[in-house]
């Protein structure tokens, strides 16, 4: 089975033998955004030119509006039973090549939410996990899902990375803002700040007054803000005894600083996470 | 005596008889970012040709870094008298030309906040307020004061503005939006919405999620986007029984619509204040 995580901006895929386990693996840049209309079968061909297999599963952002096949969400609550069903295959060089749906579920007040790629990490990392349990997916739009029995029973999505983004580049924020490496006190005293009532709206006010004021300099104002807003994102997420953490080493570490600055307890799981929900996935269809 | 509001972005100068009555108004778009350096006293003697008057005022963004002359911030509580006996004289054509400071506050966690030229309409509105009150003044970087028995006794600022403008402008919210007219069931969305326990961060997604499943028209999305951050803004500024809302008919309006929609008191103050601060500062300085 070839495995394909094939998001916005990267191309992943893994040759997986009967087990699961990974025998290779091809990286590119070529993401979705850079493919043109029609091209999607011959950019596959040219990055995974070689391997024979007779199955290939795809999911992320392939299965989106402006990807290969725009497949349908399927609805929380959803296992590897109800993703698997809702596959879509895709005519490919003569073989069957499956395209994973994304989810979405709808809040006690009515607003759904969507992911699409994540859910495949979760069906990875399943084994993993207790009956009931929180999984963040930092990122751009982090996700906060909570998994029950083997289901993604619901989730909300962060808007974090985007506008921590955003502020840095194109706002007054930004203008005072040099780039720095990662400090960790600045970093430390936005997650501390976050925890005052003054609320976010006033709390990024602040990065530029204490610039003003000489309390924040200009290198070390990207750490603060990145720990005021994940700060946030950590309060807004609670009621769970326990988070555990499913992104690139990188970003996993800083959110689990935060995490312990709060003192909410949380794990680091195994980032690679993608191929063995897919491989989940093959099963499912007995491939 | 002349009173000038001397902004970012606009200029206004008042002509103000010996009761503080205004007998004239000029208005024009010379913001001091438009003013090169060292050009501020022609600009201003261009702008209030043939107003002979011996005593001039000026409040507002002219007295900052990027102004006429820095002058620094008076710390609160500030009334009338402190801010008076902080005012800076410049050289202009053989007239007093004065320069008020702006206010500057720290909250109980250390964390500095400022304002310049509010602090001006605070003192013109003084009169019409309670003992002790909270006047919020809407705006790109919005204030949220509290005036205690005639003096400024500490303030928040909030982004709101300035990151709706940012969302709007460079997110991927901003992508799926139409500029539309102002509408009022996507606003009072928007407000609710704020309500919900999910965090900022997790509600601004929800823009975006919303407009995919049809439930968001893109002309109508900036209003839900408008309501939902006044919303979180009205909300972090809790604590008062009654709100003043101090700023132009348009912003005072959907702030008040806002406040009314959590159940909030408020009540719009007249928000020509700022020639009436600077009237009220010149009788302090004896002119």
């Amino acid at each position: 089975v070839i495995a394909v995580d094939w998001g916005t901006s990267s191309f992943r895929a893994y040759r997986l033998d009967g087990s699961g386990a990974i025998l290779d693996k091809r990286e590119s840049r070529e993401g979705i955004l850079s493919v043109a209309a029609g091209q999607f079968p011959a950019v596959l061909e040219r990055n995974i030119a070689g391997w024979d297999d007779a199955s290939i599963l795809m999911s992320g952002m392939v299965g989106s509006r402006q990807g290969w096949l725009e497949v349908p969400y399927v609805q929380c609550p959803a296992g590897a039973g109800t993703i698997a069903s809702a596959l879509r295959k895709v005519p490919w060089a003569g073989r069957a090549a499956w395209i994973v749906p994304g989810v979405s579920c709808i809040d006690e007040t009515g607003v759904p939410d969507v992911m699409r790629g994540e859910e495949t990490q979760i069906l990875g990392v399943l084994d993993g996990l207790p009956g009931e349990s929180l999984v963040c997916l930092p990122g751009t739009h982090s996700k906060w899902v909570t998994v029950r029995e083997g289901r993604i029973a619901g989730f909300r999505t962060h808007f974090t990375g985007e506008l921590f983004a955003l502020l840095k580049e194109h706002s007054l924020l930004g203008r005072m803002m040099q780039e720095g490496t990662h400090d960790e006190r600045a970093f430390a005293e936005g997650v501390e700040r976050s925890a005052d009532d003054g609320g976010l709206l006033h709390h990024l006010f602040g990065v530029r007054t204490r610039g003003l004021f000489g309390e924040l300099a200009a290198d070390k104002a990207p750490s603060y803000l990145s720990g005021l807003l994940i700060g946030h994102e950590l309060r807004s997420a609670t009621g769970a005894p326990r988070v555990h953490l499913l992104g690139s080493r990188e970003l996993a570490t800083v959110y689990g600083r935060a995490a312990g600055l709060l003192g909410m307890p949380c794990e680091l799981l195994d980032p690679h996470a993608a191929p063995l929900g897919l491989f989940r996935l093959a099963r499912e269809i007995g491939l």
